[in-house]
This record gives structure tokens, C-alpha cells and sequence, in this order.
């Protein structure tokens, strides 16, 4: 079956990795005036293999168990279902050009969605319940960190406005252009377009960095307990709670924590 | 009741936090004027709300046991608690132009403070707990870091400084410039306005940077710490405190340190 | 005795930090010229303070069982001490100008080695302990990360010499120049006075900054292991590790790790 | 031997360490020109003294019972081996300057790689082993987590050079342009030379910021959580293995996991 012979299914995520890497760079001047030829031939390689991978996904469907129903219905099932629609959309406009006038670019973006169907590798999608699940967890916690950052933010934005109002007008001409300040220091960015001039500007930016670090610390050292508790919670499952003493027979509990 | 109608909680929250971003993008040139009727009318809107809840709520006070005494005291007390005063203010300049005829965008910045609201919500206030005694555990560390971390930038500050002073007599016009400089490296913001140009200066600056980055790992790995050594706490007062001793089966408090 | 006092030592202390706060803003135009006498009188307090400080440490250190010897020994034995020297050396310039006609600023600057007095207060060397305890058993590994980090940077900036020095001979006129570009790119430092501008150069630069958010994660969790470990291992040596069954009178291991 | 006195050692790699840097710092104009004398020296020093370690190596390889064979083969293979390479190509074109006509650095460079015999030191290969044991361990939630990295890069940079295109056709000349964008942002690294001037797109790239901050958290965590589990896995292994069964005495292997 196409979905578990390992060398096709490296051979079509390297296609998809390829296509978005070619949308990345082929619109570097020069790269695109020099070998404008062959990304025309590759687009074309690579549409012809995913109709072809579509069609034959799209015929042996009728032998997955996940959809129910005789062999027309299963197929219709794939078709509508969200990777059989995204593998169709990556596809399709290459066919019906006349159809779609507007920028084929943002149907092309959309083959970056079929990187999607990685998660459907049993190894990955471990990891990727891992982090989720992680994530999950911490919800609360992470949401109340942004949720303090926000206040933090639009606080030091508006004393940052009427600090720097009369020395800049125009990078600091609001308390929304204060704000893009603001965000840019505490996640440490720092562009470099707007920062303050005045010395009172420039110790509270100071201020705002440093409390920034600390914005970072605490995201980071949720989530770190959650992936520990997570890790010791699986090997606590695998592992036996009990061990009997080969002598006497007793039960002993290993692990009294 | 007020409080406890989940979609009304919602809705209150909603129309803050729109009121918010209201307040920092309504200045940038463009939406403001091609949209100035729309945020009068949103302006309107939400004062209107925010004057029915307030009243609601303080009629609504007495029902409340936090606070003692008969219906008249209950309310007044309302009135005068943080949280009521806060709901006050944010309303109160709207109604009262003549009275305050000084910028209001203070006044309805305050209206930010509404947002610490949601620490009632029994679930945020479970996790800000649980943040804020992780800071708090920490706060010796934590301190400790931060004055580390001045110390160093007043002496690499100190030695730039003389390094920099006669190439950029602009930049590195004092010790002080050279601390704007050291905050914006150590923390590695780099808004890119400062910066040494003698090989020198880079060396120290390069040095700063990666030091820098043990100066994000060292408070990450304290609060990691905290919070893994919380979990652990939380779990251990929910598990099992009782072991069941082999010998004689009788049951033992496991924990009582 | 002066050194338990806490309010003297509150006093001293926000005494040292004002004076290196002073420093840092007293020279930022406008500041420096609109309070200069405000500043030199704040000087003329700091020294007198410092200096009556000083004379009492001096004579008081015949009490402190620290020194051995008679009352003489014990306070030439304070006045070598480090934190007597520095105590010396931060009030000694004022009174012999005559004696140190060069610049005085980098002696005031010195006044911040006296914030190192702080390390002796109990609460504050107990954290200091637990950090630099910390840092030492993952020494190796810090070390190994900056080593691999600095071979990355070679490599990088060797790379990056060969593939920019043509388009901006200025900015990459050498492995040094590139190297401060990789210096500033992976500690995600960013100044923005340094950066690729071809379409090899960026991709370059994107792998090194991604790779840079792991060479914060790796001291981090280097460093978060070990405090997490030492934590543990405190809390360990405070418990009791056994207990007596109360029914039986047997040891039993309460936590077997 | 050659390998085992420790300041022989720490002299060879000092040695190496003053190459890379002379290597880095000598093109920094100034410094070339008033110490180019001192460079050649330099130069001519250490690459006696690496001819020397390179000939005795190759004369004691046949103490070293790694290498099989009589003590021809012996010295045969130490020449051919990895480590035997590398000190040969970094004395070599020294010697043949007529041979290899091209830019000399790339050769020089090379000797950065010597520095990688510090990995045959017995303390840092242990150091290098744990953390490229973690790095193993969790590689396939840190390519989870580059992979989504990667997906919302390419989703944002495509959304940005929608909004940005219009105002800024250079800068966001293409989806491969706002890429570059993108990658600067999300790894906090902001170098300034690109950034969004609408509203709209700058609410996106702090938006895109603060996730910023996110996947510094999630490898740190990953990382942190993995680094925990190897230190006490480490540790039980060397820590008791049996425990008494408090029944009948006889001691238990705890650990059979």
C-alpha cells in the first residue's frame, strides 16, 4: 500500500519540502530571471506526482478501515475528508488555470498544508501528542503569563508615549505606535526602527528588557515541569508499580512516591 | 447572578479587551479618520454597558457575604473596594468632560485595570497562585541574578566606555550612554542604535552577548526548578499519604515532613 | 556592632546603589548641567558617610573573632582585608585629588565593587551559594556548549566571509567582521549594523539564528537539571530518611530513589 | 606520552585557541597593519611547534594499542586516521605554498577543527556524550518542533507579503523576502533591516513575536525535561540497585526496569 512503503512516502514529503523551499526562493531576483526554465519543468514534475499519489490514494481508499461503506462511498468519504480536500486544492489549479485568474501563488502556499499529513507518521504523531498534550496542560498558565504581559504592555506603552511624545512625534505619535515599541523590547526583537531617546525613556526600556527575560523564563519553566511530569508519568505507566520478593512472596511497592 | 452567568462574564471580558486594542489602534492615521464615527459610536456602546453592569453590580452588592453589615454598608463598601472604585473610574470621565478637561486617554487607559477582573475567575486565580508563589519562592535567586547582573553591567558599561568614548564621542558620550548600550547586549533586545565599532569593543561586546544568554538560562532554570518542585508538592498532598508497612500491614503516614 | 543593624545596613546599601545610579545618570546631558550642584553635594554626603562607615568598621574590627591577634593585628588585618581595601579605595581619591590627577570616574566606578559587601549578608550568600554551586557542577557542560558554540561560529563566519565579501566588501571585509555578524546572529542579539544581503547569506544566517534558540536551550536545561537536582537533594538531607513503624518498631526506607 | 602530560596539553590547546583568534582578529584594519610582523612570527611559531606534535605523534603511534598491526601499519594508520588528517592538513600548506597557489585562510581555518581533539580528553568526551545523548533523545520532538516552526514561517512570511507588498514592494518583494522577515522575528533576532510599517502587519509581527518566545520555550523545556531524566537515571545507576525486604531480609534488585 502507498501509505507504508517508507522510500515513497520520503520521496513524496521531499517533494513537498522542495515545493515550498522553490516558492521561498525562486522569487529571489536573479534566481528566478536565471532558471525560470527549470522551476517550470519542476512545477510540473511535482503536479504530475501528486495527481498520480491523489488517484492512486483515492482508488486503494476503499481499503482503509477508517472509512465505512461499500467502495463508492468510502472514496467519496476520502475525498471530502480534510487531507483528501488539501491533496485535491494542491493539485487543482494547475489544471483549471482559466478557472482561478487570480495569484496562483496562494493556491501554491497551500501545498505547504500538505506538509500536514507528516503528523499521520505514527513516530511523529507521538511527538506531536507529547507537545500538544503538553501544551494542553499548561494552558491556563501560559494564557496567564501572556494575559499579564498584555497589561504589562500596554501599561509601560502609555507611560512610554508620554515620555517620548515631545522628542519623537512621529515613532511615538500614539499609544498604538508606543505599543510596537513595546512588544519589540519585552519579547527582546528589537528592530531597532523605534526606541527611546530620553534618559527617563531609555531606563524604563531598560526595565521593560530586563523584566522581558523573565517573560521568557516563565513560559519556559512552565512548559519544562509539564514535558518532566509528562515523561515521568509515561515511564510510571510503563513500568511495573510492584515487585514480589522472591522469597517470602510479599508485595513490595517499589516506587513509593 | 451577574458574576456567575458564564456568557455575560464573556461578554463584559470581550468589550474590555476590544476596548483595549481600540485605544491602541485608533491613533494610527487611517483607521482614525476614515473610521472616527465607528469608535464614537463603539465608545458610546461601551460606556453604556460599563454603566448597567456598575449599577447592577453595586445593587447586587448586598447579596455578596464578603462584605458585612447591612445593605446600605454593603454597598458602600462595594463602592470604595478597589475592584469597585476601578469600575467607577473607567466610566465616571465619559459623564463628566467639564470636570476633567484634561486628556481622557489616561483616564480610559485605566480602563486596562478592568482586565484584573478576571483574577476572580476561579480558574486564572488557581494559576496566577500558583506563578506568583513560584516568584515568590524564588525571589532571593531571582534577586540575586538581577544584582549580578548590574554589577556586570556597570563595569562592562564602565570598561566600553573608555573603549568606545574616542571613536563615537556621540554614543558613548558618558557612562551612562554605555549602560544603555550593555542593558540592550545583555539582554540581546539590540534595538541596533548603539554599538562598538573598534575591534576592541566588539570582543567585550561579543562576550557580553553570550554571557547574556546565561543571563536568560539562570532565572529559566530557577523558575523551572520551582515549579517542577510545585507540581511535585501538589501531587504528593493529593496521592496517597499512607504507606502500608510489609511486616506488620499496618498503615503509616508516609509524609510528615 | 554596625553590621547587624538592619537599618544601617539598608541605609549603606541604598547609599552604594544611589551613588552608582548617579553615576550612570549624571551625565546624560541636561541632567548633568540643570543639577550639578545637586550632585556634588549628594558626592560630598556619599564620601562622609562612606568614610565615617569606614572609620567605624576600622575601629569595631578588634571584635570581630574573624581577625586573630591583639586589637592592633586584628584591625591591620581588616584594613588588608579585600572589602576593607575596597572600602578604602572607594572614599580615598576624594581626599587626595592632588595625589590621583587622572580621571576620578573610574575610582567612583569602584564604589560598585562595595555592592559585593552584600554577598556577606546571610540570606543573599545562601542564594549565591545555590547558583554558583550550580553553575560549578555543570561547568563541564557549560564549557563543552560554548566550545561547540565557538566552532560554530568559525565555521559560520568562515562561510559567510566567502559568500558576502563580494557584494559588501565593507561590512564583510573579514573572518573577524563576519565573525561579529555570527556572534551577533546566534545569541539573537541582532544590531542590524551587520547583515547578509544575498539570498545564500540569509538562508546561512536563518539556519544559524534557528540553531542559536537551541544554544539558549542548552545551558538552560543544563543549568535547570542541576538546580532541580540540588533542590532535591536538600530536601533530601533535611528529611528523615527512615522511619519507625510505630506497630512494629522496623525500618522502613521511606523513599527508596 | 605526548597525550597524557597535562601542560603539554593545555599548552598544544592554547596554542590552537591564540590560532583562531589571531585568525579572527588580524584582518581588523589597524591591527593587521601595526602588528603584521608579529602575526608572521606568530605563525611561524605555531606551525613548528604543530609540525613537531604532528611528528611525534606519528612516531608514538605505535604505542597506542587503538591501531592493530606491526609498527609500520601502526603509523600508517594514525596518518590516515581522522584526527591524523587533520593535524597533517593544518601544517601542511605552510610548507607548500607553490602547490596550493589559492587564498590560504580556507587552509588556516582548518586548524579549528584541530580543536576538536578536545573531545578526547576523557572529561569532555563525558560532558559532549550527555548532551549529545539528550540531543538524541529528544530529536524527534525537536524536529516536531522545527517542522511546525517551519509551517507557520512559511504561512506568516505568505500572509506578510500580502499586507507589506503594497507599501513596501522592495522589502516584501516576494513570499521569499518576507520569509527573511519572518525568520528574524520568530527567533527574536531583529535585525532591523526589515519590519512591517502598517497596522496591520504590525500587529502580526508582534503576534508572530510573542510565539517567538514560545519556541524558545518548548526545546528548552524538551531539552530541560531530558537532561532531568539522564541525570537521575545516572544516578540510580550508580546508587543502590538492591533494597532489604523488610519481611524476610534478603536483599531485592530494585531496578529491573
Amino acid at each position: 500500500m502507498i501509505n507504508n512503503n517508507p522510500l515513497i512516502i520520503k520521496f513524496i514529503y521531499s517533494l513537498i519540502v522542495l515545493n515550498v523551499i522553490s516558492l521561498i526562493i525562486e522569487y529571489y531576483k536573479g534566481i528566478h530571471d536565471n532558471y525560470s526554465e527549470f522551476f517550470q519543468l519542476f512545477e510540473m514534475f511535482s503536479v504530475s506526482i501528486f495527481t498520480i499519489e491523489y488517484l492512486l490514494r483515492l482508488w486503494t481508499s476503499d481499503l482503509n478501515n477508517k472509512f465505512k461503506g461499500n467502495f463508492i462511498v468510502k472514496r467519496m468519504k476520502f475525498a471530502s475528508s480534510t487531507l483528501g480536500l488539501i491533496d485535491l486544492i494542491a493539485i487543482l489549479p494547475f489544471y483549471l488555470p482559466f478557472i482561478f485568474p487570480f495569484d496562483l501563488r496562494i493556491i501554491r502556499i497551500l501545498r505547504t498544508l500538505r506538509l500536514l499529513r507528516i503528523f499521520k507518521l505514527n513516530r511523529y504523531s507521538k511527538s506531536l501528542k507529547t507537545i500538544s498534550g503538553v501544551l494542553k496542560e499548561t494552558k491556563d498558565e501560559l494564557i496567564m503569563t501572556v494575559f499579564v504581559a498584555f497589561i504589562l504592555l500596554v501599561l509601560s506603552s502609555t507611560l512610554m508615549y508620554y515620555i517620548e511624545n515631545d522628542v519623537q512625534p512621529e515613532n511615538f505619535a500614539s499609544i498604538g505606535h508606543a505599543f510596537w515599541w513595546a512588544v519589540a523590547t519585552l519579547t527582546t526583537v528589537g528592530y531597532g526602527d523605534v526606541y527611546p531617546l530620553t534618559a527617563l525613556g531609555k531606563i524604563l526600556s531598560a526595565i521593560i528588557a530586563i523584566v522581558g527575560i523573565g517573560f521568557i523564563a516563565l513560559p519556559t519553566g512552565i512548559i519544562s515541569s509539564a514535558f518532566i511530569e509528562k515523561l515521568r508519568h509515561d515511564k510510571h505507566k510503563k513500568g511495573k508499580q510492584f515487585i514480589i520478593c522472591p522469597n517470602c512472596q510479599i508485595e513490595i511497592n517499589k516506587d513509593n512516591r
